[in-house]
């Protein structure tokens, strides 16, 4: 028996995406099918330890679900936004979390609730290699992925291997599209997050609506139970035809569209994958939106790459996490 | 004797660097040490086959310097704007070159007029991999070269490799830095290109001198016998204390901090090497304002990359051009 294969649980592996709005956890099998989800807030208060205690409750869920509990996992994935030290277990400059200031051990600590091995990746990076080897990337050798939520994050795919530069690259949400233009989140200006971050966008609808400007958004906030303007929030004030909902959103097409037409000018790849909060909930639509708003800044627009939605949906980021553990 | 290796002059190799002002020719040793160099302006009327026949003067010009026949080198490289179709040996879309309209088979045409075999290579390019050899990128894993001239071009080179795409990546010149802004040569707006490249700089200069703003820059221009403003042009207005001439470098040194470091926000790579006449033209000092001006707009400031002038100087295309000829 002790030479046999590991029982049983040990061949499942916990993934979690860690996002500034919610955590979002799944158990895989071998095949990577999803046997368990859960899903939770992020913690606005308390920082890293309250997000730590939420990823741990969260991971907790899904594994129930999926029938074991979570110390008997080979190990959990984290996606984090942020600057991550794999090696070190570290995060820091997690400047979409609240109260994140710093390096926090989060592998460490998390692995000390849970009772098994943790490993950290950036959430970006670990949701665009799901979409790599399970999703709308699968057979593409060169791609871009956008990461269209709370800020816009991004990663490069180039002949098969994630680009990582040295460790920080892909932050296209970071390319400057307007000189002087909106104030970013990250303290500078003009940057597509400026206008396409969700996070920034509820800044600017909250400035608008203070002026007297009409818009449904902040009611269905309350009506959805939320303290922030989430994708739902926003998908629904679209579909109720909310007009400063609409503009801003437009806005935020156009920052992308140009952001990504200029990548794709330098990098000329074939595909674009929109992942992230608000991609995946605005859908293939929209994802067609932004390939129209590419088009007038594309250097050669009869070769205008494939703009899709990320295949994966709403639970890439966590499978991605997931995949950061060896299989037992 | 007919077994023996191919007598001198077949380890010779022609490169010849094709610009929107002038043509640059080299002719190197097997060691890559220039052995001949010439240099004469690129027609202004005659379309095509008036730039092959002034690409074939200019080769054989630095040939003769050399000690040889054109026809004796083991070949000629051509380093071209525009996009090259290496097998075919055509150039199409050279829009910096005057009349050059639909694609030309210029490796045909030049290979005729001068008997030896003539390769065809992208301008930038073939600059970027003299400088990955030779020049400033030795040692170095990835960089961003940056050509600014006429227009402004760019090449990636990540890991060792010069990255394509899909055979036309590194158009940093046509990223966007203000949507809605200045009209670009390209026809798009408020690309890189559109502030910074010398010809879009020179339609600026020419507007505000005919609304009756001073400057030296034509004056200048009349005085070099040139019929534009050539790099040596602006540099000299620049030494004479020109207001108009420094503020649109200025501003073109702005336009390039801002998409250069938006793409160092994508990519994260440690280096940017300024290549192209101007770039070299204007040297390290301007290296240096670029470095500056891109800092803002850093994701990372702490961790900016090291920007340089090309080591090459104004011999790197046509150096690079030459590579592109397998030595005999």
């Amino acid at each position: 028996m002790a030479t046999g294969p590991a029982r049983g649980n040990h061949t499942l592996r916990g993934g979690i995406d860690l996002g500034g709005t919610k955590v979002q956890a799944v158990v895989i099998s071998r095949t990577c099918r999803v046997v368990g989800e859960a899903r939770r807030p992020t913690p606005l208060d308390g920082g890293p330890e309250a997000v730590t205690a939420a990823l741990a409750d969260t991971i907790s869920d899904a594994a129930a679900i999926a029938g074991v509990a979570p110390r008997s996992l080979a190990g959990v994935g984290v996606g984090s936004p942020g600057s991550i030290d794999a090696t070190a277990g570290t995060v820091s400059q997690a400047g979409n979390l609240p109260g994140w200031d710093g390096s926090f051990p989060l592998a460490e600590r998390l692995s000390r609730l849970i009772g098994c091995p943790v490993r950290l990746g950036n959430d970006v990076q670990v949701a665009n290699r799901a979409e790599m080897r399970l999703g709308a990337g699968r057979g593409r050798r060169s791609f871009i992925g956008v990461a269209w939520g709370t800020g816009v994050g991004g990663s490069l795919v180039l002949d098969g291997r994630l680009w990582l530069g040295r460790g920080a690259a892909g932050e296209i949400g970071h390319t400057v599209v307007v000189r002087d233009g909106a104030a970013c989140t990250c303290g500078r200006r003009g940057c597509v997050e400026a206008y396409a971050g969700r996070a920034a966008m509820e800044l600017t609808a909250r400035k608008r609506a203070d002026r007297g400007e009409k818009t449904v958004l902040f009611r269905l906030m309350k009506q959805f139970g939320r303290d922030r303007l989430t994708s739902g929030v926003w998908a629904r004030a679209l579909d109720e035809g909310d007009a400063m909902a609409q503009d801003l959103i437009d806005r935020a097409v156009g920052a992308l569209g140009t952001g990504i037409a200029s990548a794709i000018n330098l990098l000329d790849v074939g595909a674009v994958i929109i992942e992230g909060g608000l991609g995946i909930r605005l859908g293939q639509p929209y994802a067609d939106q932004i390939a129209a708003a590419m088009a007038p800044h594309l250097f050669l627009p009869e070769r205008a790459p494939e703009v899709q939605v990320a295949a994966l949906g709403d639970l890439g980021g966590a499978i991605g996490a997931a995949l950061l553990v060896g299989a037992a």
